[in-house]
């Protein structure tokens, strides 16, 4: 299913959404307000603002603070990419230079500074104390993810338990954000939050990993970036895992992360995953994340909202790019 | 005057200030915290927070609210202090090594994520919508005239009024939010709140001429860093500004802003400032902005906190570092 089809019952809103992102450029500095017009037309898939306005459908929602939310969460996911991009020293995201490649890495890191703070503002104007706070607080627990992953790169001792810790904090800390803050901001029952909150979790579980599953199968039109990426920048994912512990004496990511050969061992690394049956193992886990998601959906009133949240789930698994 | 005796209204609160700091370094990643540790022990001079206090003490102060919103600026200070020296590569900041000299450029721009997210989540603990708004703009302030910097830097066309406003923006915009965020915390009168946020805004600017005035003509051991650093980074400051007014032709800063002969001349820059008035004029302006920081405060309370604020204006011109 496309992701027009399932983002149908929000699509009004998500216009919305994009007409504030375009707000966010209008600074009277041009230098900012370029950089500004470039980073937030990449064309992304939209997901998390799509979590906030679904989770806040099911229930009571007043625009008037939910587009602010999720505008804020989209504008947090493109500050984490320009700086994730800037630390990588990547040229391609989504099939453009980056912000690093066009302005230098001292650009990206003010962009996303101010992207960052930008996105503050935008939660503060739901008014809302408890999603606010919670905003903060899941910014930290990215940049501590991210951290976490810089300071364990080329380390080929991590287990299944720290992966998971990792993706948790990079990237399923912002979808379970977004949707609990959807649900709060709706007034959703206490049992509602936790259900849409939990969903948003494991989603986002299951996002990262077909995220590392596309680095290894995917193409670069696909990705907009170089296949093997997470393995030149020595960041060992669960296809990688999955790899060492097939070949555990001669590995290409052993040798890779020993710094020997690295274009060699990387294309060794995609080849070898191609030819097992570590992709669908890979899957499966995915799979089971998206199940575990929509498991007490029934607790959520059924309307097109919950549909859509439920089509996201088989959407995230199929997913090309 | 000492800053230690200028502090004494505030004296147990800047105490209570420091141990929030302590508890932010207190997280479950040991790297993490040991990040945290090194950023937040650095010993800096607790002015922003001083800021916060004094002026939230002048009314009907909460420390529940104050406390958190004192140590927000600190942290968001300290959060700039990491990201600019990963910007201009320095090595040292009073006196130790940086972040990005011990650990790397990543970590040092993940580090200041975490520590903005952190002061964006101290910020909303003072539960005022307002003030956590304004917070929020500040770091997109700061963030901006930053970028102005970068975009500005070894650019020789460059008038005073856009040195003004680039100081404004990086410097005297988180002094001016410290004052009148202490002040809307504690119920000050509108009129007040007015005065302060202009104190800060003054006093600020004055804070960073006395900063730029002090790379000419301090030592290295009582600047933490090199002598000369904002030449080097092509940062036209104004005791810069003012020498190239007095040296049309045959001037040291434009050989080096034209990437000739670095060291000398920024060794001939420095011994040119030094051998002329314009350390002096520089003293004049900033002096000025001193004046014009005290000058509504007749409309304050007249209490030890106002004296305080008035001792503190009078320290920033003759700091030394």
């Amino acid at each position: 299913m496309e992701l027009s089809t399932i983002y149908k019952p929000i699509r009004e809103d998500l216009i919305k959404v994009e007409n504030e992102l375009r707000s966010v450029s209008k600074v009277d500095f041009p230098w900012l307000s370029e950089l500004l017009v470039y980073s937030l037309s990449g064309g992304g898939k939209e997901i998390r603002p799509a979590l906030v306005l679904l989770s806040g459908k099911l229930y009571d929602c007043n625009l008037d603070y939910l587009l602010p939310m999720a505008t804020a969460v989209e504008v947090v996911h493109i500050a984490t990419l320009v700086h994730d991009d800037a630390i990588d020293k990547s040229p391609l995201r989504r099939g453009r230079p980056t912000i690093n490649e066009v302005w230098g890495e001292d650009k990206a890191m003010l962009l996303g500074d101010y992207l960052f703070a930008k996105a503050g503002e935008l939660a503060a104007n739901t008014r809302n104390l408890q999603v606010i706070k919670l905003f903060a607080q899941t910014i930290q627990t990215i940049s501590s993810g991210e951290l976490n992953q810089a300071f364990s790169a080329f380390n080929l001792e991590q287990t299944r338990q720290q992966y998971l810790q990792r993706i948790s904090s990079k990237t399923a800390s912002l979808f379970s954000t977004a949707t609990e803050s959807g649900a709060i901001l709706s007034q959703a029952p206490e049992e509602s939050i936790k259900v849409l909150k939990e969903y948003g979790y494991n989603l986002g579980i299951a996002f990262q990993i077909i995220d590392d599953i596309l680095d290894f199968i995917g193409t670069e039109e696909e990705l907009g970036k170089p296949v093997g990426s997470d393995l030149a920048q020595g960041t060992l994912t669960l296809p990688a895992m999955l790899l060492l512990e097939c070949y555990v004496e001669d590995n290409p990511v052993k040798r890779l992360f020993q710094n020997r050969d690295k274009q060699e061992n990387i294309e060794l690394a995609i080849k070898l995953v191609h030819n097992s049956s570590i992709i669908e193992e890979c899957y499966a886990v995915a799979a089971d994340y998206c199940d575990k998601a929509c498991c007490n959906f029934d607790l959520l009133p059924d309307c097109p909202s919950r549909r859509a949240l439920m089509e996201l789930a088989d959407y995230i698994i199929n997913r090309k790019r």
